[in-house]
């Protein structure tokens, strides 16, 4: 009995899990960290307080944890072709900061409003686009990227040209990423 | 007598509208566009609302006039070889995002927490990013930058490699710029 008690309970507590953090997700899209306190939290996902302390310590705790899960995006394919490489840790790009952190959340950090989500989205960040500088290493190590760059210039590179885009556009102009992964894919072919 | 004084008038004008604009520019980089009101721009200046007013027909007018004013830097000179023109024009790029607008005017835009302020941004940017891509677009008739690519691509990577890296570092890591200028200047060389 109590097993079967152990067994039913533990999907609950994950659902719960899921609903505090996409609550948060939701609350950093449309507010930016700022609305992301356990307060705003409890009311968005309909679970009490005292619960969700009980799963995250801290408010640091929670947006570290809701970061960490809008930014775990999956890397390209290793045997992709260069072009479609780009053209997919492009699109990667584009949804963590648009559909992931969101306006709001980039330009909190860009700002640095709120120091303690600064750290903590650079730091979840950081560990994702280091997974992505060690694929562009090893693709300099295959011959498949032009080996005399700096990989960590890559990533950056590959960050920011959506934000450029932004900052003047708004939006990406039509057309836009075909024109950039020309550029960014030529840039990066071995001569 | 008439004469001497609108002649002794001019410049006293000139440097009123001078020291408005500037007070204008230090609300910006301190609190970003909500901080550019009339009232905050008399006190900071010390000159009277209503001889902003005079100057300024609204706020919009005002903001268009100091916006105008913060992105107006020099395009390189045109006899630069191509690695020097990169390099002028990442420094200018971080010039305007960085001491100019200020990153609380650039997190603005990004979220367009102010879309007033943002349309007037993205005019004046616009107006110079437009004269920057004119000089790639001849750089390429001239056979000085690879003629394959669209040069407002050039320009929105240009524009975007500093915002990448101030996501996810903060502050440019020493040697960046150099890493950053070998990878552009690389990919826009012509073969």
């Amino acid at each position: 009995m109590a097993e079967q008690t152990k067994r039913r309970g533990r999907p609950r507590q994950l659902e719960t899990d899921a609903r505090v953090l996409a609550a948060a997700a939701d609350l950093l899209r449309e507010k930016g960290p700022a609305g992301v306190t356990i307060e705003a939290v409890a009311v968005r996902s309909g679970v009490a307080r005292t619960t969700i302390y009980r799963r995250f310590d801290s408010r640091g705790e929670l947006i570290a944890a809701v970061t960490g899960s809008l930014v775990d995006r999956p890397l390209p394919p290793p045997e992709l072709p260069l072009e479609s490489k780009v053209r997919w840790a492009l699109d990667q790009v584009a949804a963590i900061l648009d559909d992931g952190l969101g306006r709001g959340g980039v330009a909190a950090v860009i700002a640095d409003t709120d120091p303690e989500f600064s750290v903590v989205l650079r730091q979840a960040l950081g560990r994702r686009l280091e997974d992505l500088r060690e694929q562009i290493q090893a693709d300099m190590d295959h011959g498949v990227v032009a080996a005399q760059f700096d990989p960590n210039a890559v990533v950056s590179l590959l960050l920011g040209v959506h934000l450029g885009e932004v900052l003047r556009a708004g939006t990406p102009r039509r057309g836009w990423d075909d024109r950039v992964v020309d550029l960014v894919a030529h840039a990066l072919r071995p001569t």
